[in-house]
């Protein structure tokens, strides 16, 4: 485990760190917001969208003078395996491959050696900060994220809904099996079967497993991805159906990027924070 | 003048324009973030350090959260002339040339007839403002930065107080002519003269001609440019010395980065605000 960089922020640390994951066999980077104190603190775990690393959220979000206020610890993971040996997409596309991991356990080569993003984020991560001993109290932990990453956050608590007790969503691609990012994504890392496609797809978990904790989902009516890659009202009609609780608020005009997440943060910190 | 986009964020708009610069015979580029509302409202002009662009600033300092509460309209320029024809530091360096226009009239060749950044932010964008039929009172005006816009907000404030009414800076560099980074910039830019430096020196200008108005001036302890590039104290024993009214306040354990702006931008935009 190496330090990167470590910069006061409104009164706590942004910190880096890099470590050798034995889930994904490279190198990884990710990032951990500390508030001022001693905690024991909340923890919340933010999944990025496509193309990101672990410095978007940190950098453009704005979330640290919530979460200084509050007493929560922030987690930032980069969005797939990185380095030598790590395959990429032939193309370099941006939706899949480096930068692509939607969060899920690859099973076909390629993929399979390096892009396990499910079990990294559900057991090598939270595993880590009681290694680091960070102030974090692992029993209130939450997650939420963006587009992928509101993919990723919403399948890992329905999955999870003991561990990662809350969830929340900016934008996200809720049914990656009816969609194109998510078809292109799942029929390469977990082969053309789509009955294993649905163990990674919220809107299928959700009508199978709903959880007992309300799901909250911003989403932005002028986002250019919206009619065809997030489609939340396939969500919101699974949830409807089986019992989930859920929230999907209609953001106005806002669109897919940092300032429409930055505009809405503070709520969805505040929700976590009182729900944990 | 073209819009290059414009994106909603805290109820307001956050565009990016970019038009053909008279003063500075190229193509510009600048941010403007606009409040919700028909305004008039207050501007403040940002102005951002070495190796900076127009998107540093509103992708970075959270500041559209806290305009949009005050009514306030920002705007964030490029932080020197770009493009085909414009010389830039021979190696290619980051203090000077491209990305480091100190904003100041250029007399010396090659960079005379590009490097006019003191003329295009005291004449040409708040004109421009006026053409574009903002909701902006420009009698209500101030001007802050960071680093080598903190010494660019402090020098133009000290030589226009009626029109840039209020100033404050990040981890300015107070005292050009008496550190390298200023020293570099100024004996191309100016020519090997000092004499003509003092004219864009925020600590020459202030021992002569100290503004009523208070400067505010927010430095980190922690900040590595400190001790060699920024020493504010030069700039305070002056300001004591003519009368000049200033807060100079050290905060501890902070660097030189974004996350240091974004930790005070609230204090600077209501401080602002209050007095506009």
């Amino acid at each position: 485990m190496e330090q990167k960089s470590s910069v006061k922020s409104f009164g706590g640390t942004q910190g880096v760190y890099s470590h050798a994951s034995k889930t994904l066999s490279c190198d990884m980077k990710f990032a951990v917001y500390t508030p001022e104190g001693k905690g024991p603190f909340p923890v919340l775990y933010w999944l990025s969208g496509l193309t990101c690393t672990e410095e978007n959220f940190i950098t453009k979000a704005g979330a640290q003078r919530v979460a200084a206020e509050l007493g929560l610890v922030i987690v930032a993971p980069d969005t797939s395996p990185r380095g030598e040996g790590v395959p990429d997409d032939p193309e370099g596309a941006y939706d899949f491959g480096l930068g692509a991991g939607f969060y899920l356990n690859a099973t076909e080569e390629p993929w399979s050696k390096h892009y396990k993003m499910y079990d990294y984020i559900t057991q090598e991560l939270p595993a880590l900060l009681v290694d680091m001993e960070l102030p974090v109290d692992g029993t209130r932990a939450g997650i939420f994220g963006h587009s992928m990453g509101g993919h990723g956050a919403m399948t890992i608590h329905l999955k999870n809904p003991d561990k990662f007790k809350t969830c929340s969503a900016f934008s996200p691609i809720v049914a990656p099996s009816q969609v194109p990012w998510g078809k292109k994504a799942f029929s390469n890392y977990l082969g053309s079967d789509e009955t294993k496609w649905s163990d990674y797809d919220a809107t299928a978990l959700v009508a199978k497993q709903p959880s007992k904790a309300e799901i909250l989902i911003d989403q932005g009516t002028a986002d250019n991805f919206l009619a065809e890659q997030l489609k939340p009202e396939l969500f919101a009609n699974a949830a409807a159906g089986s019992g989930q609780p859920y929230a999907l608020r209609m953001q106005e005009g806002y669109d897919h990027s940092y300032y429409f997440i930055a505009t809405f943060i503070e709520d969805h910190l505040r929700w976590h924070a009182e729900r944990l």
